[in-house]
């Protein structure tokens, strides 16, 4: 698969093992698309499936999924820890494999429009695909999430009208936030102190909100069961704010604090590039190109033989 | 392909672009090969050619280009800079994917009676082929090369009788030593100085030979035209001494001789893993494993689906 779209579907359901599982089978049903993952939450009551797709396909199998979240999933009868606004909560695409952030949003686009028209869902669009400066942040949109939100859409006053839609949320499927968004990872380091005033002040010197590393978002946790505490971070745009800058900026703040980094942990997937960019940069290289890996080279040999016996120029 | 093995014949010819290019569609005509890349060198009048084959397709890549090098290249004609037995001088199998050390070891004994059966050109087998202890090291068999092993090879008393074969060279292509050995990567790291004697301190501190890291070899050079100098590696099994260690223990040993690292670089390819390595370790790394890279889980997910299609287990 040569255009891969990463999509990740969050659903307002988290405590029903079958209801994750025939989302699963949803999204595999399209040609081209493949679960890399799933995570549930029983306190959140939401779960998360991590797909990918083939350009060409990723549309159809989110769709599939959203129909399918909004014939099993009732929010009148959802509660849980996390504000939601829908059936299917959030809906981004994410670049992976030649494909542009350009193209995601479009496809993001193109899914909304499927999911008003073929399902009667209400759309809003942030991040990337947002229309609307004050709706890029997911946080803006959702606000207060379904409750609030079936009061306010249609009150013009209030500016919470659809992007894509009617102005009235569906029933018991809500709306759905729907975006494009660079590779998310999700990076935490531990710091071996129980005082979690540190890891906050460190939280808030490393990350863009306060003036930090931009494109890095930090809070600090304490991990009680371990006597220690954690920078939790996410980074929205790693090929910016990198992984091993990151690392380095929350070392610095440790070591002024006179505490140690004890050890760093990825949570959920990262792309090949973070791990090449950081060892990169640790060791110095001077002429690192993605082709000295042997893996990459081997992938462009077998493609060149393989076009050249196809006659392909 | 699942069973991936690389080889990298070295042979006694580097000012001829052509015989290098015929020796390369002798490689690629065997299905299942493909060349990764070639290094010429015209004062050491000596190239190599790095392919990857599928397990089942190396040995008879291999002989075809040995084949045709014993058609193109007259040792009686050849002079340059380094020591050689052999119009194939060196042809060494090394496990990428899905094969093993021993695997290797078979498949590196395989063409050795190939050679010799087909060609009439006489084996060594050295590296972790080796049939005896004092033929471990290449520099052991080689020795002075092929105008003193011409001498020498009929001489019981030399000991220096082939492995496959009889006690014979061939009379233009010599004898060809082969073997099966881990990846190599090349590494070189430069420094902030212009004495050389500091960089032949560091690389004597550092290597295996002289009690410093097992599966180091090191060297120091002069990089006259930049005025630096450099610790010239190969580490012999990347997988026990690691690229992250032998940069380590070089920053380290220039730090106390007062010297900066400028900067480091590869040499040819390197295997992701050991890219993976370097980061878990500089990043410490609690939880990594192979499988939270991205393009890995992608890989696994995909295989995992054509599978399921296919009605495998």
């Amino acid at each position: 698969m040569e255009r891969l779209v990463e999509c990740v579907p969050n659903f307002s359901e988290g405590r029903k093992p079958e209801t994750i599982g025939r989302l699963v089978e949803a999204v595999e049903s399209v040609k081209g698309a493949v679960v890399l993952g799933t995570h549930a939450d029983e306190d959140h009551n939401r779960s998360v499936i991590t797909f990918v797709a083939d350009a060409g396909a990723v549309v159809e199998a989110a769709v599939r999924a959203v129909g399918l979240a909004k014939q099993l999933i009732d929010l009148n009868r959802h509660e849980g820890q996390h504000p939601r606004v829908g059936a299917t909560d959030v809906l981004p695409f994410v670049p992976v494999r030649g494909v542009t952030m350009e193209d995601c949003v479009q496809l993001a686009h193109e899914a909304g429009e499927r999911l008003w028209r073929e399902l009667g869902i209400p759309v809003y669009f942030y991040e990337r695909a947002a229309l609307r400066p004050d709706r890029v942040n997911l946080e803006d949109v959702r606000r207060r999430g379904f409750e609030q939100l079936r009061e306010q859409i249609e009150d013009p006053a209030a500016g919470r009208e659809p992007d894509v839609g009617e102005a009235r949320l569906h029933e018991t499927a809500g709306a759905t936030v729907v975006g494009a968004r660079p590779f998310l990872v999700a990076y935490n380091v531990n710091l071996q102190t129980g005082d979690i005033g540190i890891a906050k002040k460190i939280a808030r010197a490393v990350r863009g909100r306060d003036g930090g590393l931009r494109y890095l978002k930090a809070l600090g946790f304490e991990l009680a069961s371990r006597g220690v505490v954690q920078v939790s971070m996410n980074l929205v745009d790693y090929e910016k704010t990198s992984v091993h800058h990151a690392f380095e900026a929350v070392r610095r703040e440790a070591e002024r604090e006179g505490v140690e980094v004890l050890a760093s942990e990825l949570v959920g997937l990262v792309p090949q590039a973070a791990l090449y960019a950081a060892a990169a940069h640790f060791l110095k290289l001077e002429n690192y190109t993605p082709d000295v890996v042997l893996e990459n080279r081997i992938a462009a040999a077998l493609e060149r033989k393989r076009a050249g016996r196809e006659g392909k120029i």
